[in-house]
């Protein structure tokens, strides 16, 4: 078993922190100076940090990693960079407390967007633009690391990968690794740009435009102001940001190759992406009738107007909201977090369960019932054409016990700090999928500035767990002491 | 593929019936008649029906029943059966709805014991004798029927004997099927006198002895009072009722092999049986601290008497309840519904998930986190000393994944009703475990008389569909169609 060299993981790390603050500091600190307000330090003094451990470690000799190294670093910069955002939410002001503060960084970064502010029109624009950006750099890393780091030739990257990358990428594109990576950077920027630019030719100024489209295409949920996208006070924007945060939460390559192939075949080809869609127009569907018929809304355009972004906002893990909706029909609120839970679309910015893993469930039922009618018909469950082996069932159980104990360890601490079941349950539910809002005491009109900094801390956990679909995390954990 | 022939189910159906009618309707009636009440005919036309049925089947030439056969005759008998203490209930007048006296019926020989009677006291004795002997007669078929009808050459039934039964008795006993019935229903009747014997000699009347043990061993939690076992003021007797509650919760098979090496070995060496306890200690111990420490309690003995009653009824899916706890701390709330989801041991009365599944879940996981550490070393699963094929694997999960889609589905069509999350979810975990009770609308100290009609036969499905532990019923459904 190889040693794993602690100088080697600085050294990468410090680089990836070193990337990862240029982008997510210097356009607020840009953005502050033209504003001449008097957060540019917030910026300066996380920029230097990082830079200063980048020219620390120009010490260490260069070496390749190994497989093991690259997973460490891969989980462990979830954990550490959000301390640079805390350290700009505690020199700002704005927030006091360090744990509030790594909170709502970690909540920014694993794309959940669950916040402890109760008053966010009172942050300086410039420290509400970083915040938007924490969603935004967190959504493209989450992605790059799905295709580069995680379809390394580790085992778990492999399967992921055999999982994750639709059969055509994954038979043209697999080996080329930082190709794929070039790719999905590029379409998450094109995808960026395009809303800016809807947004602002429908009306919105270019601030707005900005953070809402960072925290959309991310599916983080961050807004820059209180009331989420009702803040907006446009049923265009609703429209675009319903779109976009679809198109967040769909598997990036697809873009690619539709773009290649003039054709949008590979979108219709793709079963998760039918499923997906097929699943989030029934939830409308069913969301607008009872929203008209329990009376929430007494038109029918209404009800499908408030019904349709809620739905979508829940089913892409993005958490924004266009209405208080904490008083809605018990149903629509249990779809909305049996959406979130089942999630998006592999390879998108989206959390949850994903959709591939909903499908590969049905055929193990589906699979067991021709079993028993046939006993002797060997039958072995299909994934995209590819007969699955005893181990990677194994590895997709593992996952889904593990997502669901982690729900429910997470939601029975919540309860044992006295919080009721409803807060208790949509909390877990809301960090470990990166929805962001739950129900209860943490609803669309309220946040998580109630939880004790126990709570806060080990929801922040809860939010990283989610987001690296937990496996590896254990993996990091144990793999020196196995 | 075999014909399957309408007439051999009829002709055997209408023999089990007729049994299950002895044993269900002679004590009532003896008791009726001794007592001189008005009831005698709710207990002599159910009987009458089933000898007529009986008396038409002997018309049909016996043959041997295929096991396709056997198998949609042991699900439809849990939807037939019940029709006939249905007709008791309207004979009676005290329950006027036919939903309602099926629904209170299938609840009781689910062993569900969820009710819909707002007054139970109201109803003559024998009648509440009938009810509670629904319970003993549910949960004695129940057991029966793992041992017998599963156990068959069916390839459903060799997964569940190979999951089941403890090694020792698969090696010894499995081929004679009949043998292990015996042993299950002397193991059972003996379980039964002795509670009896026990409650009786601690002061409680012959009467009310008989009724909560009937109760009790068949983890079903009907009681003829209207604050369960509260109502017997007795607090020697709820520890008698504890102790039977884990005893019935425990794999029926262990005792005989007990009693035949004179030994309490074969517990200790059974790992379902020292998880199982394991388990609850712990919550037990987390709930008297939890009690104690939020006020609900004063004294340390009385949040452990009301803490450890309340564990184990929920841990044993039994359901009875020594106090109204829907207002205590959230944490034990959760813990309950959750100790009724993980359920019972195998083998025996109780319901829920099954500790053995647990057990299951737990080495997926492990063996995932020690292949990714070992990517060399081939690891599988196994249980008991067996390792498991990829088809037993498929199998699990497939009746894991139908069970939590069932409970989510159950959940949905409540909150559809307008039920609050709370309720709807705890009445769909109460009703697939066979648990009884839940939260909020349908708590301790309420009952399931504000559902709708359609929502009463729903969850009388739903019930029906956890205790056959939903494969077989699936098969049953597809069985001809595919
Ligand atoms: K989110
Ligand atoms: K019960």
């Amino acid at each position: 078993m190889n040693k794993i060299r602690l100088s080697a993981i600085f050294k990468l790390q410090s680089f990836i922190i070193f990337i990862l603050s240029l982008i997510t500091f210097v356009i607020p600190l840009i953005y502050s100076v033209y504003l001449e307000d008097e957060e540019i330090l917030c910026y300066i003094i996380p920029i230097f940090i990082s830079l200063l451990l980048f020219s620390l470690s120009a010490a260490i000799k260069a070496e390749n990693i190994t497989e093991k190294e690259a997973l460490i670093i891969a989980v462990s910069v979830w954990f550490v960079f959000p301390v640079l955002t805390t350290i700009s939410y505690l020199l700002s002001g704005y927030i006091s407390d360090p744990i509030d503060a790594y909170f709502e960084s970690v909540s920014g970064f694993t794309t959940t967007g669950a916040s402890i502010l109760t008053d966010i029109e009172k942050l300086p624009e410039s420290l509400l633009l970083l915040r938007s950006l924490t969603n935004w750099v967190g959504g493209l890393g989450f992605v790059v690391l799905a295709v580069s780091v995680l379809s390394s030739r580790l085992p778990i990257g492999r399967s992921i990968v055999k999982f994750e990358s639709s059969k055509i990428i994954e038979e043209r594109i697999e080996p080329k690794v930082k190709e794929v990576a070039r790719i999905v950077i590029t379409v998450y920027l094109v995808m960026t740009l395009l809303q800016i630019f809807l947004l602002y030719i429908t009306g919105i100024d270019l601030y707005n435009a900005i953070t809402y489209t960072f925290s959309t295409v991310a599916t983080g949920g961050f807004a820059p102001k209180n009331d989420s996208v009702a803040g907006l006070s446009s049923t265009s924007a609703e429209f675009i940001i319903s779109l976009f945060m679809i198109l967040g939460a769909i598997n990036l390559q697809l873009y690619y190759i539709a773009f290649k192939k003039k054709s949008l075949k590979s979108f219709f080809k793709d079963p998760e992406v039918i499923t997906y869609v097929g699943i989030i127009s029934v939830a409308v569907g069913i969301s607008t009738a009872v929203l008209y018929i329990s009376g929430t809304y007494n038109s029918l355009w209404e009800s499908f107007r408030y019904g349709m972004f809620q739905i979508v906002s829940a089913a892409t893990t993005t958490g924004f909201s266009t209405t208080d909706y904490s008083e809605w029909h018990p149903s629509v609120l249990y779809l909305m977090l049996l959406l979130a839970l089942i999630g998006a679309v592999s390879g998108s910015t989206g959390g949850g369960i994903k959709i591939f893993r909903l499908i590969f469930m049905f055929k193990i039922i589906a699979g067991e019932i021709k079993r028993i009618a046939h006993p002797k018909i060997i039958y072995r469950p299909s994934l995209k054409g590819k007969v699955l082996d005893i181990s990677t069932v194994n590895m997709f159980w593992a996952f889904l016990s593990l997502y669901l104990f982690s729900l429910i360890f997470f939601s029975f601490i919540l309860t044992l700090g006295g919080h009721d079941l409803v807060t208790s349950f949509s909390a877990s539910i809301a960090c470990i999928t990166s929805l962001g809002p739950g129900l209860g005491e943490v609803g669309p009109a309220s946040n998580f500035s109630s939880f004790s900094d126990f709570e806060k801390l080990m929801l922040s956990f809860e939010m990283i767990f989610g987001r690296l679909e937990i496996i590896p995390v254990i993996t990091a954990v144990f793999i020196r002491s196995i």
